[in-house]
């Protein structure tokens, strides 16, 4: 089967995700603000809740993909372990005095050991001990991150975020933070060099440029289907990215129209998704407190240069906007629910952050069991995720999946 | 005369300023943080007591160079006008649909009032009011600094930071912030097409390069003499950069040793001239409390790949260390002057943040009485600079000037 | 003549303010948020730009106390020193074990040396060297301001929150932050022993008793005349002070309405006089950002328990229910000036804060030349204080002044 | 049996809990820093997994105590339900308007919900709809906690800190936040009145009187036996309210020495029992990172006022001190486990947060699971707490513990 996806709740075939692990046990409180996670996490409990999760997901007919596994068989491929350690281990990151050894050690690795510290990270500590002394004391005097080898990557686990499949192709996406920079990276080794990837349309971005303020995050983009796409302008999705993703997909008829959010500017407004996803073809859930501030724009294909024409929305509804874009009459809207209280706190345990296998089958974390059933009364199953630990780095369900094949639906 | 910069108390022939502008027109309460300001600042006093501090430089004998002004005279050559409009007005920083009128906009200008907008940031409403109107409403409801067509550069202001002359050459460097990226692409239009700086030799650095982890700021960079080169391994500076340039420098056989001080992770701290700078040629002021926690380095030539060799000075004080580095007996020391409540507002108004126009003559902030009394107590010239809107980016007489000509002094 | 205040811009015939001093030295970087200071001031600055303020209110006229002095007179009366004496070095406060030798040292002082400490803190280091060792020790290892004997209380400066004339009586505030409830204590020191003080009417407050959230903050107060007053609804001005105040001033016949403005809540919108303050009889200046999104209400004296009617003003706008308290058609507005940019600093730098001396003639920042500018285009004339210093505190004219005697206007 | 903590690892007979409920169903992202959490929490499973705890202590024969039972018991007394409304429903927290009605609400409440609502807090959603209007809607536009009738009060979770039990006797702490105040409160209504309690010897303390800077929480005192009490000297425990304490119960006879640990100033510091708990009746579990900051001193009855001596230990460890007091040669210290990542992790998630139900057996969380291994190594039987919830207000099982009977055990 071919990658792509065509919609946002046809059948899931095909998944993308990132079991947590060695990046996780890195994580303190000293450096989780630099590694954008409010909290620590327990990282065996949340390995088994996501491999619940991943059996769930199986469960359901889909193909489920780690990262891991992923980035190790591509690692057995010598020339992409090649292509990939001739970026990573230069002397901007690791540090002279330090590459030649630490290349040597880990051309030495297995190939899942040596994706577990490409996603990992890699400390000093993890060297031999005959290791360089005096650039390895400088090291370890050096502040934050600064002091790996390779920078530990936890938000992997959110693969959503680092490439987007809208429909027939693929963006690799620079990220708005430098700390995740490198994620992209890891995934260019992957469709560059593993058989299931090779020769995968790339609409825009590659990890190997500079793109300054040119931002985005697949927590922000939707595939809704009918040639629309949805896209969150926040503070990590820049006007300077979405303008040039909708040229790109305009140029390549991938596309007919992207339908721009303009986000509210708050941190529980992170990313669309975190207040807005789909549970069916005609239903969504959403936080109505964020969601009534959006400010709606629409892109559409020009022939004037650059390809791209810029509609202001102005006071239209985000929903009605949408409904629109997928020639709906209307969305039916389930609500975050609870009292006002309890709508604020599901929201921000990723309460709204569903991800559909098919129309009206949801995944969603357990906590949230208002919203949940809300979801339900309205027709819609809800498969529920342990989300103590996994909801730690404010991501849900949506979040930690990045869909590769995913049916269309009718509208 | 050659640039090159030989000691740190030297006498000063030339040096490089930049002029409160436009770009702290645009601070304001909502974007300082952004921005890397800790308060917003009163612009036509903050114009004026700079101009005085200009005047006073002139006033010693020291050539003074504003940036706005060199800047102007690069924009008037027509090549370096399209080698940077080329760089600055693309579509990951302005955005697609705005490019080519912006362009056409800024083709116009004089080379002056360009210079006025390359440095203090173009704003949507800079343009004139036929522009395209959608794409003006996208940037308009797009978030912090995104929402400039070019972003403002307010630390600009300190000069110190972005290239470093260490003796007959430069360093470009990639500065920590990406906020501050886009400085050193406007010095790298001046090093390269200003005929007063074609042809200085560069040691390190690249504005159109990816630098990583690798960054360099040159608060924390001082060629003391005598072969040295002090430089502060602080957030801002990392060990990537710092060995990079030491093997550069050694390379060139233009430094015989690299003095690294392994600074405290505190945001008093952020550079090592706001703890640390020389008064004279065996004089120097700081603030204990941090510089008592520095952990000291030596990097010194190597014939072993990669040609620096790293000496960990393990409990050695920082002073002692550069006192031997500089071949003198000991150092003369000046603390941060007043009580212990004194001395801590003190370096945090940059008291310790002195620059020499000649061995024994400084200029510091007014309001750091206290401490400008111990040196002038010691023998030292102090002139002051009027501090009150100047120091509120937390930058004090020493990160206000990069020098490009200073002599040498005995040791 | 009789102490009291019947307007906001009725002739200013007498006024308390408080110098900087001592306690503005005890302010560093690290303490400076515990004791609500954004920045560092240099204090002898400070102290001249407030000694020119204060000369050029007596210019204008006016009688002005100075709360140093104020305390010295009353600690000149034995009975003031030792009711005051008896509520500072207390074992809650001081400690025990430093008691008696703490209240020995005070007691042996001159009046305006004990007035210094009340007001500017005691550090064990002010203490004579033979003082009881553990016990200082101890305090040493303290955290914050813990270590202070009686801690400084900078925020003195801003007489206009402590206490306020309402009409022929006073308020004796419970102020919002802990670090400020002794100042309150000071003032009823003063209020209750000093000769021109006696017998002022209290309406409401005694910083003796426990006020729970029930805070009250001059700078949210404002007796406008015709029997009116406004009072901010903020995080430090409560529902549960305003009503009883309300209750207190009706019951007494003191007032006829009380204007609630429910502010926003942003840290810009601290006091209602940082973004709403009367220049002349029937002109305002105020921040539109900011005073649109005021909620309004009014309090009415009623015959029912307990003594207040609350009447929500819904969508009414603030200034239109201001105007109509006052029996006037409407008020001229002149809001702050600049674009929006500078519109957004100069409210941060007090720029609508202006306290007036006699209708149409104010004092304000001179930082603030847009506003400034815009009011004497409106035919008010304006004194200009230097806020350089003063201003760090986020506090302006109308912050720095508790009026005591006042003339009523006309409407 | 008579009610008295003789040690901190003697058998635990009976002990005071407060399960989660209404007061955290409140918790929102917006008002968790007001109500100092770091997250919200799902309450329903929080319930689960203290009901859990509740039950192992049971089965380990502790009699469990809960407070929401307790209050409702004593509520069911109508003195004390009068005592403790006339204390709760008034202007100063309610605000006057709402007075009459709110009580009446309360009063008909049976007391059990009753004393949901005293530790959950009233909303004014919570009162029925004929409520009086203006007053509402006006406290609906105050900020935080303001627009409560009665705050909630989700920090009752923890009950170590509200009284300890220090052998024959209890204090009654002030607590260092205003929002936590009133939780001393509902523990003097059941100490005067309910018939397990009535008659307690209070050592010190009073929640109707004001103690300023004189405040004291049980997270810092362990009553270790031998006649020694360890109380650590924080941001929330202050000397001047230890010095108080000693004095108390030196005059008592019912302690010997307090060993007072200077804590360094960090967030991860906050009691002393989050770096340092008792395991067995010569095992401590610590945290080395910050107990290696310790300060000591030494507290002893002495002739003269105020009855206590201060020695300063200087550079002496503070295990050391703790052993001596304790008449042992040394103590058995099991530090927190892991690598450096880990034990900064474990330390956070109350890894050394152990409380003891007999000698050598303790509970503590779950999630530190390496912790918790080398304290089984060293014969420790460890009984875990489901913490993924529980642990999310930074307290453990120590901290969600008063005990109210133990025995004393010989050393």
């Amino acid at each position: 089967m071919t990658l792509g996806v065509h919609s946002e709740v046809g059948r899931l075939r095909k998944v993308l995700v990132c079991a947590p692990g060695l990046a996780h046990r890195r994580l303190t409180p000293s450096n989780a603000d630099d590694l954008l996670f409010d909290d620590v996490m327990w990282v065996e409990n949340a390995q088994r809740d996501h491999a619940d999760f991943v059996n769930k997901l199986r469960g359901r007919g889909v193909e489920v993909v780690e990262l891991h596994e992923l980035l190790a068989e591509t690692m057995a491929i010598p020339d992409a372990k090649t292509w990939l350690l001739d970026r990573k281990i230069i002397a901007n990151e690791v540090g002279i005095g330090l590459l030649s050894d630490t290349r040597a050690f880990l051309e030495e690795l297995k190939p899942r050991d040596l994706a577990d510290f490409l996603i990992g990270g890699l400390a000093t500590s993890d060297l031999p001990t005959d290791f360089r002394s005096g650039y390895v004391a400088l090291a370890r005097e050096a502040t934050g991150v600064r002091e790996y080898l390779m920078p530990p990557l936890p938000n992997t686990l959110y693969t959503r975020d680092t490439t987007c499949w809208l429909y027939g192709g693929v963006t690799l996406n620079p990220l708005y933070w430098p700390a995740r920079h490198d994620e992209t990276l890891l995934m260019k080794a992957v469709y560059q060099f593993h058989p299931d990837f090779v020769g995968s349309p790339v609409w825009w971005g590659d990890p190997e440029q500079d793109w300054g303020l040119s931002t985005f995050e697949g927590g922000d983009v939707m595939p809704i289907g009918n040639g629309a796409v949805l896209v969150g302008m926040s503070e990590r999705t820049s006007r300077q990215a979405i303008t040039q993703v909708a040229a790109a997909l305009f140029a390549a008829e991938a596309a007919e129209r992207v339908v721009v959010a303009g986000m509210p500017k708050l941190r529980a407004a992170m990313h669309l998704d975190t207040i807005f996803t789909f549970a069916d073809r005609d239903i969504v859930t959403l936080y109505p407190t964020i969601v009534d501030g959006i400010h709606t724009f629409t892109l559409l294909p020009s022939d004037r240069e650059p390809g791209v024409e810029v509609v202001d929305e102005g006071d239209r509804a985000f929903v009605d906007v949408v409904a629109e874009s997928l020639g709906l009459k209307e969305l039916r809207v389930i609500e975050t629910g609870g009292d006002v209280y309890a709508s604020e706190r599901q929201q921000w345990d990723s309460g709204n952050n569903a991800v559909a296998v098919e129309p009206g089958v949801v995944f969603t974390y357990d906590r949230n069991t208002q919203t949940n059933t809300l979801l339900r009364r309205a027709g819609v199953e809800v498969i529920t995720i342990v989300g103590a630990e996994l909801g730690r780095g404010r991501g849900g369900g949506h979040c930690m999946t990045c869909p590769l094949i995913r049916d269309a639906v009718d509208f």
